[in-house]
């Protein structure tokens, strides 16, 4: 097969609109040849549940899965009886961009809170919070965080910490949707752990594919008390590789070194650049705090427009303008330095 | 990351336990470096969209998605009604190997007739095909069959006509679970067309994985009046990959050449290798016509479990002794020839 | 068995409390004896298709069914493919008393939007009505309103018209909640036909048991294009009872007379009695425009729960202490004035 | 409303088409007037608990439904996680009458077994009993047996009791489908208790509405430990009455008297004198045990149809001219013998 696209064009559009990094790419290519036992009774599973212990602790089990929604929807069947509800942001991934996975396949209920920035505190979560014991209503037995957010914010430890005390204080579970981890700990410069595990988070759907790997993400059980039948739950939602061992190495691949820790700095830093880039032109505004590896801003109307027949990206809020430029680990100072100017030039043509 | 593994050693327990073929591995990295437009405005997807029409005809939509359970369920659910039942052979991989994803995830019911070789007929399915009409029964309102079965036979192209024409005049759809496909075309030396669309078969569970791909699948709807809604369906139910370039990529090197004829001959070549030698040893009974890449044999009690000591491989009826032994792309003659003279000194020494 | 209760004693808490009709009660009787096709082929059950197309138009089929919350999931679901979703008011019944029926067993997404009143416009509906054609997005399909409301308000036929007019322009279609219908029209004083069907209602949920009978509701779907396998969604969602006659007996006692308009006339008139008493109480603040059965009012705090120990109700709102009242067809005026007293006697008592 | 049908006209087509027994509809007309609590905070709910546990049992908890395929599937859906899978025969009515209602919504898998004669033995379960642990197989975690069964036979308390025994052995919960339980402790001569808490079944679907009641069923949790959740599952999946006075006011009539055993008694003996008097015809072959209220058949060809221009009963299978007569509390001795002879005069003609 031969190339058919332009291995040097990059966008502002989505972290997973990268392609694979070179040295997950050559962990697939180790893991190859020969046969290994199917559905995860490898030699590189095994070699992932150790790495995963290392950086979430001893009780963290560990199960690749093939793409983030199926790690959110596995993670909240697994804590959650028949009848649980999920408190969540409104801006949630699992309320907004999975098609009513978690309640057409999960079977859940959702119970969404409007939020500021992205982010559920002890008192966000009392709102849907209630209702114990009444057949009427759903029962709200699970709190579900994205750590980074979906709007580019960042859950520090002590937020995560007070998030995981509030719920388990209601007997309430605490699921992590930990698509971007990497970049929040990145940002808050400190080991995964600090933000998941030892903050009180039950259960994390760890995200590689943002990161930089073909495909893969996994499901953590962090507190194996809270979890039931993941076992199951993955091969019934359709969840389960059979060639597993080409998961777990690329996972193993970022994150036995620091790979998962360059990348995202990376991605973060180059976020950065063009946040402080962007925020000094006249006519944009940045919308929300930069703290992660996404920018979001508002732009004169049909600017954005013209600047996508260079650059792709996408609108966040068609009302109000504001639209989102997403770095990845693959994003060079270049890219930013010539975003910026390309939209400094639309700028100054639209006066 | 390093080599955990003995990339020489090979088994005959599943052709899930073979890695990634050359080329596939080469279309990978060809296909990576910079960005390309996730879910599937690819330029890897759009070549495979060709490459998919040119072997299953113009009216075929293809559809990506990461494993052939998904695959099955995408397909029957997009074939179906919420009322919708399903009559499949009792030893169909949708009833047996998918811990209830059809039922559960797909909320279909099915319908299993036993047979003898894994091949529906016209009568077979009059076993279940009734009762349209009658609320209290679940509405047979699909066939599926798998091309090869599940064991190592082969509809004809003929076969799959019958079932489709009957199906057909019964108002019924026909699903193909193709995961092994390849090897049914090789062995019947046919275009892959002729025992699908040309065939009248509706709809197509394409099996990548289990000839060579590192892990990807696809659905292909052929008769487009037939299915509904796959684009919403396949990320409702978590099979749409982020970036799926690459599992098209895979899919264009398999099929834009012969690799996809190449490997599943040389399988179903290894197997009859097997199946022949294993046939000449006093004690060993093949079972099943082995028409593809497995062969079904049974050995004395002790025989297999003595044998697997060196060579992994499945039970597949231990009340009879029955075994499977199931051939890839990768398995060598020396492997085959090795097998049998293991196989060979056990059976002596057991005497 | 022997009576347990004191007939006499009603409350202000739920028209579910009370109990069923005479005249509903003589037509159960009547229904009774004998044999009759179950699962709806009886006599009664066909008397019901007439009565029902007087009131709804010849177009309407009519499946009765046990409860509202069956209604509503099995309206909703023949609506609707998988992937579809229902825009809704946040306080609606589907959305927050149903403990997820909609999503768990009819696999649908709700898209609930803050209302000031419990009623949905064109302009409300459009803040969920969007994403077509992005398969990220449960894709919005239907709009579901509760006529009368939740909150004891009343859609005009002209709002009921705007918001079908706005769906249909979508190619949305629209599902009613009418579990109280008849508070409605008697509140509107028109027939029941030019709120739904003339309207552009394409399904109804129409409500027995609030209003009388022993048990039971019915789906009537008025446009047929718009609703797929009523007859196997009823019964595979466990809503069909055997003994059918019993059902269609109290429904056509119901509405081939105006038991219907009688019933529903006198539970509104008994709450415009309790809340111009009520208003004219000091401390008492009337919070909600009191059009069909309910009326909503502030007292201080610990009144509520002493007036609760002779008459139960229930709290709506704890944060603010608003309270619902509920009046039903069996509601006396001395009934009310009794309330009245007690409720003055405790503001009395609280100064 | 009028009557509308023949009150002297019965059939043999089911106990479904009889009415509601007179005794019943007074303890209905006894529970109306006045308010109750509704959902089954009732004085009459309460009394039911009372008489429910007299005859199951101290431990028994007892959850009024609408039908009898709610009842099943709530009860599976409470023994049983995500992921369980359901032993039970071949023709058990949870299989083959419920639309899939136990996939559908209870998310299950039915793994169906042969039967000779409706009853599954220690031994018939282990041909699906098979496969914990392994991921890939819907995990068998219960055991669902009918009493009397679908074929008109009647377990035994020792053959439950070998059922619970080996399912228990293998830590598989046992459900009963009761819907003609008082039919077979009536054939038996023992108490219910004997053949359900005794014998050692986890939980009941108890049947109402076949022994004559309007409708109503009940879950009754045998086994506390191995049941989960009910109060929720009840409400989630529609099967909550809201006025449940008239439900459980109904269980009580039937419970707390003889009645329910008067009626099964009277339907059993009607059944005997139907298949005693049958099996002396020329040309009537008596195909199955007459044990309960049923009677199986085999007349000749074409009679069936011509004797159904008078007496509505159904076919059981089209291909043998197996026929059923079900008798029910109302069955006259004389409805027994003008329907035998109108037999015999049919079977006269035809020769």
């Amino acid at each position: 097969m031969s190339r058919l696209h332009d291995p040097n064009m990059r966008t502002f559009a989505s972290d997973n609109y990268a392609g694979t990094h070179p040295e997950v790419l050559a962990a697939i290519v180790e893991a190859n040849g020969g046969h290994q036992i199917s559905y995860g009774e490898d030699d590189y599973t095994a070699r992932l549940r150790e790495v995963m212990s290392e950086h979430f602790g001893e009780r963290a089990t560990t199960f690749p899965v093939f793409n983030g929604t199926g790690a959110n929807v596995l993670s909240l069947q697994s804590l959650l009886p028949r009848w649980g509800a999920v408190v969540c942001a409104e801006t949630a991934h699992i309320n907004t961009d999975e098609n009513g996975a978690p309640e057409r396949v999960g079977s859940l209920k959702l119970l969404a809170v409007p939020t500021e920035d992205g982010k559920l505190t002890p008192e966000l979560i009392d709102r849907q919070a209630w209702g114990w014991g009444d057949e009427h209503r759903a029962q709200p037995l699970a709190v579900s965080i994205t750590e980074s957010t979906e709007l580019g914010t960042v859950y520090r430890a002590e937020e995560v910490r007070a998030v995981c005390d509030h719920a388990h204080s209601l007997s309430m579970a605490v699921h992590m949707d930990g698509a971007r981890l990497a970049n929040a700990a990145a940002s808050l410069g400190v080991a995964m752990r600090e933000i998941t595990t030892d903050a009180g988070v039950d259960i994390l759907s760890f995200g590689g594919t943002k990161n930089g790997l073909l495909f893969g993400e996994a499901v953590v059980v962090l507190n194996p008390e809270s979890s039931h039948g993941m076992l199951y739950l993955r091969k019934m939602n359709m969840q389960l590789a059979s060639k597993m061992r080409f998961v777990s190495a690329q996972l193993v691949a970022l994150l036995e070194t620091d790979l998962w820790l360059r990348s995202a700095k990376h991605a973060n830093a180059m976020a950065a650049r063009l946040r402080d880039a962007a925020n000094r032109l006249d006519g944009v505004t940045i919308t929300r705090a930069t703290e992660a590896n996404a920018v979001f801003a508002i732009v004169p109307p049909g600017i954005a427009d013209r600047l996508r027949e260079h650059y792709r990206f996408y609108d966040w809020n068609p009302a109000t303008g504001e639209v989102r430029w997403m770095c990845s680990f693959d994003t060079t100072e270049s890219d930013v330095d010539a975003f910026v100017d390309a939209l400094r030039a639309e700028l100054a043509t639209s006066r």
